[in-house]
């Protein structure tokens, strides 16, 4: 045990039915942190090379980092991890709600699946009792349902519950693990790979406290903060919830609309924060210890498009996945999408993604009325865009297809289909265009869980000393503009990146506007540790390296860290309108990156670059 | 002007006699923050390539930190720069004492020496009357008498002396630069530069408080300093000063023994701290605001090797260079030469180092009796020492060729003469054997100044948990043993090397026992920097690479981070009695160290390197 960290794990053999607990010991746990770290590492060390992410050799991991479920604002994260079976390579998911916080509080940091049920089952954790029991009568039910039922089951309306539905089930390659109804472990397909396990959930109960170093200068932060964030950063989420970015991103021309085919939606105040606002929400809500609240729940009550506030309200990433990316404005599909998505556990964006390539598809003529069932496929059809969720979900007729994702689903269709694809590594990417922000198409092109707008940063905010201001500390020292892609920028990414990397080792939110001191602070206050924000910044690259390093070994190379087509392509309308993100700057910027990072040409970490993190290790798997 | 700086540099031509005041830009200094990061930056920019460095075309740099001149312990040091005509290459050498405050006390940051003069003169700074004088009378004069002289002149006792002596004045290349004197700027031959320009003195005057962003959390961080520095690394040199070395060295088998050829001195206890104490100090000393007060002053009362207490002690370099290393143990003779040396103005070890190779030369037969003008040069002959400092000062027969460093004197003298010379880049190693601390002999090949004891790390301490806990936050999270030479090593060299640079930035001196943390705070306190370890570490580096990269414009390369052969060749006698610093792991281990630093196999600071620290202008360069 170290503060911050319980220092215990739950290595839970699905295949023999077996529990175990393993000690981690605290110099171990403050080299890798948590999250991306403890994921990493374990899929290094007992994931065997070129396995099938659906097979029982698979992990799946669930992580917290020594923030989570600390009395503090942010400290509700926890991540999921293993091989993607999405991708094929490193992915680990990252969620907030209270999950993370309760698993903490059950005493423990981490839980490692190996092997695969024979017959559906879930893990009950009620801190040191913990069980495998039978799930057959969950399996198939959605995820309010089964969350409801293991309550009554154990008598307990506190527990929390993480878990598959349906679309898991089915090994829909872009199903997500859904907490408390509404929180989604999202990307890189966990959901499949919970199911093929058959794994429906993890319900965790606990009421001890955390080991906590410095309780008092913690209880001094975490007040500070609550006075405070209105002032920083995190006062933006707080007064318009992620929606907000629906209007910033129509304003700079980057809206992701049909399929990225434009960027501007003629939409957009129909769908924007304020609309939502102001005719569906009915509450909002928050994570655990947060005070910014910055989700939103939503009803509406129409007979074609019920909306039940217990599955929550779109985040702006859903709202624009399942809105403008469709060319959908009718805020009641857009909200029903997001139930059945939760209701299902399936990704958003992976699904609002595979749908409008879909539609494009379809209006180019790739996909046939008789493929779709008869769905008239087209952008801005909505009824078309509900049906097909639940195609998804089931994997019936074209449904089956685009439950693989679009990488897989246009190879099926052939033809000019692989032009229509705005994935990498076979991830879609989220709804933020690169073409309004250069730096970002460099960090999710890199990226070792495919095109993921956690792990990269948003560098249309950092034109300005007052944007920069608190990058300082990252030995970033001048502001630059968003279509930026020199050396300078790349190394302004490879700072901000790796220091994203340090909120999801820690389980802080990065929604939360902590300066980097201060977040160096927090976790010495939750630790004890004498850390600053380079040993923090260098364990976020050690993390990031580590995954690379899985990567490379599942044969990834710089050809697998590439934009996709649509992105070169010049958008139509807007304010840039016309302007080319250059493939060639692109690939100058990456090839840069990749010096500035000590990884070799192919985007391999060297040996020495390992050596410098004191992983030396890696580079020996 | 910002907090901690004035933001204003001294051009000084001294071709001309002109004096010009320059602005100093806020953002330029938080990138540079000062000490070898100001005196780099002007390197590149204004020394034309290939040029001699005792040519008018060569800068003289004075430079101090943010922390320089506060009230606060440590904040005493500033560094003298330009190309270094021992080397060829990057120098920078630090000093303490109580010139750089009263520097910067008197409103300045930076003096910028051009040109020559034709004639000798000093420049007197008293606040905004800055003036350059004529100082025929003063050359030729031994440096007490000079600090007198103008104190006289200028009826001011406080007025602070940086001066060559006759040394200097005869551009001997181990010449230093004396201040108040008793301190030296020593290596790198500063005071042939100074020499060279003609330049005798700079004397400054000045009684303004450097600008302090949060004075009342300095005046905290300095009680505290005053209140713990006992019980901090600090107290070891409150205890027993420098000296106490001997001891230590002399107990690990590495104590440099004539010529280094040996690594145990038969006569330690004669010359260690506790017989220094006992026999010949009359008082402790100290440096600007510092309560450690690790310098001894010395009085010998003796015909034939008086000394005077006005010229200090032998801090533990000069006890050694003067003592083991020339196989003496009277602390007469020790003094003594410390106290000729400091009136000539000789870099003690440069002169120590210089005296054993020539004795080691005659004791093989290759200078005769003819050679050194009758003086029989054997190692343990104090008088013979004696009489060669003086003819090196003023450059009388063998005197003339050791007053140009060993690698020159040793290509003259010929035969097996390069065999016995222990230096790199043509600067002599100081009192630090690599043969009981592997990574240490990392650290002085790299050096861009040349074996210099100051830049590297003496790995020898970082053996155990206790001696790498305030090193956790530069994320060197485990010990390594001193005979270590693994790529892990080499890492946990760049990140403390890289932080060495920092306290030289910084003003700050390297026996003050601030954890990183506390001096990324000191540093806020001082300037108002929302500032972190992070960046202050990547400050070092864009420093050390700036210095790297000069010397790689003027020829340097990989052959020249070379460890001389004495240094492969096992110890005879004590605790490393004929182990062997292997040839092969070093050179694997500067190898993998490059690799670390973004440099390329020649040792070069790649261009993407430099853009990442925000100077790709360097690669231009």
């Amino acid at each position: 045990m170290s503060y911050g960290h319980w220092g215990k794990m739950l290595r839970v053999n699905l295949t023999r039915g077996s529990i175990a607990v393993e000690e981690l010991d605290e110099a171990w746990m403050r080299k890798y942190v948590g999250g991306w770290g403890f994921i990493a590492y374990y899929m290094l060390k007992e994931i065997p090379a070129g396995i099938d992410p659906l097979s029982p050799e698979n992990l799946l991991i669930y992580a917290t980092g020594p923030v989570t479920g600390q009395p503090v604002a942010g400290g509700g994260r926890h991540m999921i991890g293993g091989k993607s079976p999405l991708t094929g390579g490193f992915a680990g998911s990252e969620v907030g709600g209270f999950f993370g916080a309760e698993l903490k509080r059950a005493g423990w940091d981490m839980i490692l699946f190996e092997g695969a049920s024979p017959s559906p089952v879930y893990l009950y954790i009620k801190e040191d009792d913990v069980r495998l029991l039978p799930a057959d009568d969950l399996w198939g039910m959605e995820t309010w349902d089964v969350e409801q039922k293991i309550r009554e089951t154990h008598s307990d309306r506190f527990i929390r519950v993480s878990q598959i539905g349906p679309a898991g089930e089915n090994l829909a390659l872009i199903a997500n693990v859904v907490h408390d109804s509404n929180r989604a472990a999202g990307r890189t397909g966990m959901g499949a790979l919970m199911g093929s396990k058959k794994l429906k959930a993890v319900a965790v109960r606990g009421s001890r406290r955390p080991p906590t170093a410095d309780p008092d200068k913690l209880a001094e932060m975490a007040r500070w903060f609550r006075e405070h964030y209105q002032e920083t950063g995190s006062g933006i989420f707080s007064t318009l919830g992620t929606n907000r970015m629906i209007r910033v991103n129509n304003g700079a021309g980057g809206l992701p609309t049909r399929n990225f085919q434009q960027g501007v939606f003629e939409g957009y105040e129909k769908i924007c924060a304020e609309t939502i606002m102001e005719t569906i929400t009915v509450r909002r809500d928050t994570c655990y210890g947060c005070p910014v609240r910055c989700k939103w729940v939503v009803k509406v009550e129409d007979e074609d498009y019920p909306v039940d506030p217990k599955y929550g309200g779109p985040e702006y990433e859903t709202t624009a996945a399942m809105g403008c990316l469709l060319g959908i404005d009718d805020l009641r599909v857009i909200a029903h999408a997001n139930l059945l998505c939760n209701a299902y556990g399936l990704d958003t964006i992976g699904t609002g993604m595979s749908i409008a390539f879909a539609m494009e598809c379809f209006e180019k003529g790739l996909l046939s009325l008789q493929d779709t069932g008869g769905i008239e496929l087209t952008f801005g059809n909505g009824e078309a865009a509900i049906a097909m969720i639940h195609k998804i979900a089931k994997r019936e007729g074209l449904g089956d297809l685009l439950a693989q994702g679009t990488r897989r689903a246009a190879r099926k269709i052939g033809g000019e289909a692989p032009q229509f694809t705005v994935e990498i590594k076979g991830q879609e990417v989220a709804m933020h265009d690169p073409r309004v922000k250069y730096g970002h198409g460099l960090g999710i092109a890199v990226s070792p869980t495919g095109a993921d707008h956690m792990h990269s940063a948003h560098d249309s905010g950092y034109q300005t000393e007052a944007g920069i201001k608190d990058l300082k500390p990252l030995g970033i020292l001048e502001p630059l503009p968003w279509d930026d892609l020199s050396a300078q920028k790349a190394s302004m990414m490879r700072q901000v990146m790796m220091w994203r990397i340090v909120y999801n080792l820690t389980g802080i939110c990065m929604f939360h506007a902590w300066t980097p001191q201060q977040e160096a602070k927090l976790i010495a206050a939750a630790t004890g540790w004498n850390t600053s924000v380079m040993e923090l910044w260098l364990a976020g690259e050690r993390a990031y390296d580590m995954a690379r390093a899985f990567n490379a070994r599942e044969g990834f190379g710089a050809e697998d860290d590439m934009l996709p087509k649509r992105l070169f392509e010049p958008l139509p309308q807007g304010p840039v309108a016309g302007k080319v993100y250059s493939r060639e700057q692109f690939l100058a910027a990456r090839d840069v990156f990749y010096e500035m990072m000590g990884w070799d040409e192919n985007g391999v970490p060297t040996r020495a670059k390992l050596e410098n993190l004191g992983i030396g290790w890696v580079a020996d798997v």
